[in-house]
């Protein structure tokens, strides 16, 4: 998928949710546990009652590998479902890789081939030629992580190296790999004072924008300082919306917990 | 398993060889392509030859995602062989991940409970609360990314906030967190001469050091610099010894090359 038809996407259903498919066994609705997989059913519910409000949905990968064989088994069968009946909503494989070229490469593979997602998220730390591989597939998207929104992002992120914080250096330094038309950003919305910032670093790449909702991150301060005229934001919510309930009207309640964001983008984008 | 547990292995097999598990279906003896579980196969076939020789073995996760469910079953496999077949070995799950706490925990509880490796390498661009959650595990080993053998580690790790390199902020400030003995670091044999800097601020710790062969460090000058009384050194090499042939000796010249690397390894010891 292109930016561009990720912004006409954005624009028709007046919605720049993203909505993170993190699912824990624990908190899912426990009747659903009878399935024969639990997590595919769980995610096969939120996605066919929150696709006209959201344009990406964003499976972090680890909540899959804790569940071995059969949590990868879900993540096909979810990926290969949104593939088939939605091909207009962008996912995010949510798994911040990094590693030495040829292994990138096989991450790459497994991403973009295999499980044939449109993006996936990346870590900075290796340099260049631990991303480029990513950059290298045309029509995919490599978010590269630059300040996250947890309490460890100023461990080393907002640290200077000449006076200018590390990832401010991730993002300029990222600007001359090879094809870095295919960069985004993970931003998160628990620092939305420093958007200002790094707009004007990256004037256009889209943001991946977690911390919304359960982290405290505000939607309208992400806004007032990141929008951009194609409006280059994903705004992520996971947990406030999966799990808004955890009885048999689970999916219906995560639709009203969408549809509430979606309704506030909606009057920001107006 | 502990540390001494590691150090007695080592000096009993007068080895701190890490055989790297990196399986590309490309590379393999094309006679083992009609085997049920090719990964497997060769996997099985390289340590029944090699694990004598060595103290350590790491898959490196991206080459398993690289084939899908397939492939995860094959880790799976290949790990529950090692824990079986040969507990005395140390396990490294070579992932690279990292992520916010809650996440974190899913990927901890993949690697050191459903799959039941000893230690997973991470990446720590997201600071402290991203690395706990896996150091929370006792009697299992973070193997924080330091100073990679990668050219891109010349990007951002060796950059300088307040005249001290990035990865040195890494090494003091992770021996700050909760549990940091159970911190292991990953330094590159390409950076040899920088491990006597690295050894005075963690001169005890555990390095697992690729780069030896393929990657062109040299075993000789790792030692001078990084060995500790207790070794305090894991030397990785996966190419090199792997694909040593791709005929039907592969698993013989897996050896000899496996032999080689010992025979240098005890002669430093000695």
């Amino acid at each position: 998928m292109t930016t561009h038809q990720l912004t006409e996407q954005i624009k028709k259903k007046k919605s720049f949710l993203c909505i993170g498919l993190d699912v824990d066994l624990n908190k899912i609705p426990q009747h659903l546990l009878q399935e024969e997989d639990p997590i595919f059913a769980f995610n096969k519910a939120i996605i066919d009652a929150t696709h006209h409000l959201c344009v990406a949905y964003k499976p972090n990968t680890a909540f899959y590998e804790a569940y071995g064989l059969k949590g990868w088994k879900a993540l096909e069968k979810t990926i290969m479902y949104l593939n088939v009946k939605h091909p207009e909503i962008f996912t995010i494989a949510d798994a911040k890789r990094g590693d030495i070229g040829n292994t990138s490469t096989m991450y790459a593979k497994a991403f973009f081939e295999d499980l044939a997602f449109d993006s996936v998220t990346v870590a900075p730390y290796m340099g260049k030629d631990s991303v480029e591989p990513f950059l290298a597939f045309e029509n995919k998207h490599t978010i590269l992580l630059a300040l996250t929104s947890n309490a460890g992002a100023f461990d080393f992120q907002t640290k200077k190296i000449d006076e200018v914080e590390l990832y401010k250096h991730v993002l300029e330094t990222s600007k001359t790999w090879n094809n870095s038309q295919n960069l985004m950003y993970v931003v998160g919305a628990t620092k939305a004072e420093y958007l200002a910032e790094i707009r004007k670093i990256i004037p256009e790449s889209f943001l991946l924008v977690p911390g919304v909702g359960a982290q405290g991150g505000s939607l309208q301060e992400v806004c007032n300082y990141g929008m951009t005229n194609n409006v280059g934001l994903l705004i992520n919510s996971s947990r406030g919306i999966i799990y808004a309930s955890n009885g048999e009207d689970f999916a219906q309640a995560s639709a009203a917990k969408a549809k509430e964001l979606q309704e506030q983008m909606e009057s920001i984008l107006n």
